[in-house]
């Protein structure tokens, strides 16, 4: 039931200019005919802006968005404007506005979603990250309060959420390479914990294994070690015997250090080693060489985060709990087929 | 005048405790006094969320963020997640939440803008981007209402703006770059409609005239040349029997093509040209070589748009109209002294 600018002009017995007039405060409206509407407006809850509105409906018509504490590693920084772009895109188009959040510990992030939901700030909560035994989204399913996450959980399979089939994507690029003529084929990891990590590894491997090769543990390099330092991490595969000729690197920026210490111990990419990135880093192809790297469609992740968000909130019940986003090799100078020796 | 939860179990003889057992929807009130308190929360203006209290008290408690429609450029997708981040450390404190929009178009953002200010959805807007003769701005000035330009409007001196002293750090680049033993000494330059372009040039113009160097037009290269074909702009420029030692780069991104079509063409950084970049993109410190880049305090921009803007929004009249968050010379292996020849 919602009440109009009519509603009230009838029960108040004035046109509904003059309810107009009130609301916008003109000063050529009697004080009493002003109280007299005011009244009117109280009493059958209409109210002169949106919020009321809302809260007489008892929608926000706003969705929140949690931008994770860590959000100042490089590669969340770029994913961020992106996803972001791709959430409002679908909101705005169905009347949403958008509310964004942080928090500087899981804590603070803990309390900021506590406030949205308890304050009744927002429909709905994107969430931009899961970590294991995650405090916020165990709060957000006992408060049955709708949320999306984009990523993946592996421990709470139920949850709707938005994410690449980043197994798939690392097969694709492992295939790529080996349909180059790559054999012995080394990955450059991500962060252990993260799921998305752990499924490009998966994929990597599967390919390798399809092809009866099998993935030797000295091909591995970890972020951890290239942070550390990058150079002796590049040393310690280059020295091998079986050093790898070509490598799956998790992110275009562990690519770019591995470039600059390939480079720095005078070996040259693509010629002595073919590098294959992830997420398609606005400078990958403006780098030297230009990066292969996989589109992994971040705009298209958000966009499909809020339109998930937005059936659960209708409290649709969604034909899928996990909407895939599609992904795309775009092979650059970084990946050539191995040179025959 | 803020009712509260005490007011509310005065007025409706209950105690505290049952108002707010009335409020969370608790069964064990009799539905005749939850009905009683009902009336009496609704007579006294008093409802159980933050909204409601906005409500009566006339603020929003929120503050709006444009992001612009052209952020897909690669240095604001950078630049967007930081002075978020900036903004949304500042409005949390103050108890602020910050709520996003953008359009497709000027028109899209001019409307979107209009409904924040008409629906009194926000109490003030920070925008990052000011275009000639824009719309969104004339709006919010004829409107008197709060805002805030992260950048600088030539036009228009008098409205609230954060910005770095983009003169000055070009002319402490180039300043830099002098003392290396560097004297013909380029620009590549981002778009020149952009006040951030214009203002960047003049400090290098300054820094050369001060050394006695006149800087010549074959020294200057376009963004739009580059990005059209970036080793034909590159030869150009080497091609002069005059040719530049050092080049002052407009931003890093740019700074990676040159970086590029410098090695294509068998040019070697530092020792045939050195390159300071601008803005410190993630990627420059493990470039090939790192790039030398001016940290020009990103988080801090957004950190003072929202200072200055709740201070606008209280009414307050701040002292300075234009505030400069200072910058940062990061000197990395892309730029060396000159190689004496």
């Amino acid at each position: 039931m919602n009440v109009t600018i009519i509603d009230v002009a009838k029960k108040a017995g004035v046109s509904p200019s003059t309810v107009s007039r009130v609301i916008s405060g003109s000063t050529r409206i009697s004080a009493a005919t002003t109280k007299k509407v005011k009244i009117v407006m109280e009493d059958l809850g209409y109210h002169p802006n949106l919020m009321a509105k809302n809260l007489v409906s008892r929608t926000t018509m706003t969705i929140g968005l949690l931008l994770p504490r860590n959000a100042d590693e490089a590669f969340l920084d770029i994913f961020f404007s992106e996803v972001t772009r791709g959430i409002l895109s679908k909101a705005t188009r169905a009347g949403y506005d958008l509310l964004l959040k942080t928090g500087k510990s899981e804590q603070e992030e803990l309390e900021a979603v506590t406030r949205l939901v308890k304050g009744r700030r927002v429909d709905g909560i994107i969430l931009l990250q899961s970590r294991l035994d995650d405090t916020v989204i165990r709060y957000l399913q006992q408060e049955s309060f709708p949320f999306v996450l984009i990523g993946r959980d592996r421990e709470r399979p139920d949850i709707l959420t938005v994410d690449n089939d980043n197994v798939q994507a690392a097969y694709d690029v492992t295939r790529h390479l080996l349909e180059l003529g790559h054999r012995r084929i080394g990955y450059a990891s991500g962060p252990l914990e993260l799921v998305v990590s752990a499924d490009r590894h998966e994929g990597y491997r599967r390919a390798l294994e399809e092809a009866g090769i099998e993935p030797q543990p000295g091909w591995f390099v970890s972020t951890e070690l290239v942070r550390a330092d990058s150079t002796s991490a590049v040393r310690a595969l280059m020295d091998r015997p079986d050093r790898p000729t070509a490598l799956v690197v998790m992110d275009d920026l562990l690519a770019f250090s591995l470039l600059n210490s390939l480079s720095e111990l005078g070996y040259s990419v693509p010629e002595d080693m073919a590098v294959f990135g992830f997420n398609d880093n606005p400078m990958s192809p403006v780098s030297s060489p230009p990066i292969s790297s996989v589109d992994i469609g971040v705009y298209h992740l958000g966009l499909e985060a809020a339109g998930l968000l937005l059936r659960s909130v209708k409290g649709e019940q969604p034909e899928q709990r996990r909407v895939i986003v599609p992904h795309r090799l775009i092979p650059r100078e970084s990946s050539q087929p191995i040179k025959v020796t």
